[in-house]
């Protein structure tokens, strides 16, 4: 008796807030204590750049919690993944995703980010997420020899375990992961990369987000989105970065 | 009658905390897990930097909330957003230097800040705030000017969608909003940048913040009084950006 | 009659916690959100990283804490400094450590640092910290007149108050404080400065470390094991600074 009341009240609040996250709108409380802020939440932030077909609404939900898990954002977690969700990111995609952003971000905020995805997946009764079984990821071959040559070369005399762990368990195990595809960890790492500021390992994501099928024009998008989920100077910083990358690439 | 005694009970822990705001001391658990944290607080902190007269405590205010909410410490934006109102800044104020860190540094930290600032709107019973009725803010027609076309030469070409919103929105709109004055916008913006540690975009803001009335006096304890609250790194790289950014002013 | 229940639920508490700690493990949450952070977490970074002779796991704790509170990922403090006290790091050590960091990484995450680890000591039943009565560490005499000089020619013009209290409280008091090592307190700010991503304060501090007794092989441990904790990019940005500090250092 007392699970199916538990379970009624959790399709109500399941369902109100689905209605909610399809018509995003700033909280009331964002009128009361910032009325600015509703003004450009509700007229630029969902009434316009969400709009834009530059990405997909999927595309958007995957770089907002990028960038809300990256920058250990936890608060806001919840609300965004809820959204990714309606927007048509698997469970076990987002699952993926954390365990990715793990590398890029490090342990804390991803324990962090499972523990508040793991209170969206109980209100919304999802299964528990199991490894793909479908066929590992194969890594183009020259781009990986040519990056596993550049990590021995540059990390491996300074920081040999690095390098060592780089080779053996990023590239030779988690890019090779089927659980979310090599676009969309592209697209994330570009995300999270610019969202804190580490513009540095921005020339090779990006230019691996483009091999992996990221268009330019996508591309510029990303720094965009960005810029309302991490600030407008973490976007203004990879932009000139962005610049040299299509600069490079013949033929775009 | 439930309303009346909750009320008692909100203006008890108002006024207390009121109290506590106005002889800001290290709590007593600082005491007991960091001994030399109560000290550094006491001594130097609260006993020194906040008493210097380089800044009015109004100022240290606006510096210290924005490093708070620019660099996400939700945890810290309560007691600092109570010493802000005792310090002579207005809610309408507050509400304003969110909205604008939105854009400086994401919509997640705008959001958890505003959720923060409610419960203290509240517990102070103050009133939902609303649009100011003043004019607009005037730009500077030359350097407005110059700042369009640098951001259609440096930015439109690899990113139009980010340019038009920073043409059209951000200087378009936010910073022409009299909620908050464009020299204590740009005090704001200065200490988000020196606690995020994003010194390219300084240089342009520094000196943005001197055509707004900073002196140089004050430019160089903003740096000072940030250290404190996103630590010394950050402060020590904004020096020699500082130090180039006076040089270049002449006369001053 | 409550106390003495109290008192046995905090040990039984206490006595899981540390029995948990000694193996940690990823939660089960993490398997059924994000089951790959599970494989990595288990195989990975407890089942190789933290077993790595060439860091203890006293250092690798400091190191662990230090990320974890230099980044202000508070959710995740408690358990790493239940883990540091079994690992052998002091209680007055880790409360010096969060004074140390007040001043590399921002009051807020000292303070929010403080009440993690108040609940942590209380739920041990750890007495209050007290001031070590040792003799204060003696700073090598021409290394910090070389640091003053370099201070004051390059800081005190554009930044007076924050060269003085450079010179006076954090060299002139913090680094003498007796609560932690000369050794250990450069171990901690090489992590702060590597997970915050400050690599221009780095070549400073990674050869105080090593003046301090860090041999290269710890201090490239340092750099992997930070990349867990603060994500590889800002382990792969620290390399080049650390191979440039190994090149000038003669002999080694």
């Amino acid at each position: 008796m007392k699970n199916i009341t538990a379970s009624f009240a959790m399709t109500a609040l399941a369902t109100e807030s689905e209605a909610q996250d399809r018509k995003p709108a700033a909280p009331a409380a964002v009128y009361e204590v910032a009325p600015g802020l509703g003004h450009f939440t509700d007229d630029i932030l969902f009434g316009e750049v969400w709009e834009r077909a530059e990405l997909t609404p999927r595309d958007r939900s995957l770089i907002t919690v990028s960038a809300i898990v990256s920058t250990g954002r936890t608060v806001q977690i919840g609300a965004h993944v809820r959204r990714a969700l309606n927007n048509g990111v698997t469970p076990a995609e987002i699952g993926e995703l954390i365990t990715h952003l793990a590398f890029y971000s490090g342990w804390p905020n991803a324990i962090s980010a499972v523990m508040e995805t793991k209170k969206v997946f109980d209100e919304r009764c999802v299964a528990p997420v199991t490894d793909s079984d479908a066929a590992r990821i194969e890594l183009e071959v020259s781009a990986e020899a040519a990056r596993t040559a550049s990590v021995n070369a540059g990390v491996a005399p300074t920081a040999p375990a690095l390098a060592d762990l780089t080779n053996r368990v990023l590239f030779g195990d988690l890019w090779q992961r089927p659980d979310l595809s090599a676009r969309d960890r592209s697209l994330v790492t570009m995300a999270a990369l610019i969202a804190m500021g580490q513009a540095e390992q921005l020339p090779f994501h990006a230019n691996r987000a483009m091999d992996n099928g990221l268009t330019n024009s996508e591309a510029s998008e990303v720094v965009t989105h960005v810029a309302f989920y991490a600030g407008w100077p973490r976007a203004m910083s990879a932009v000139p970065v962005l610049k040299r990358v299509f600069e490079t690439r013949p033929g775009e």
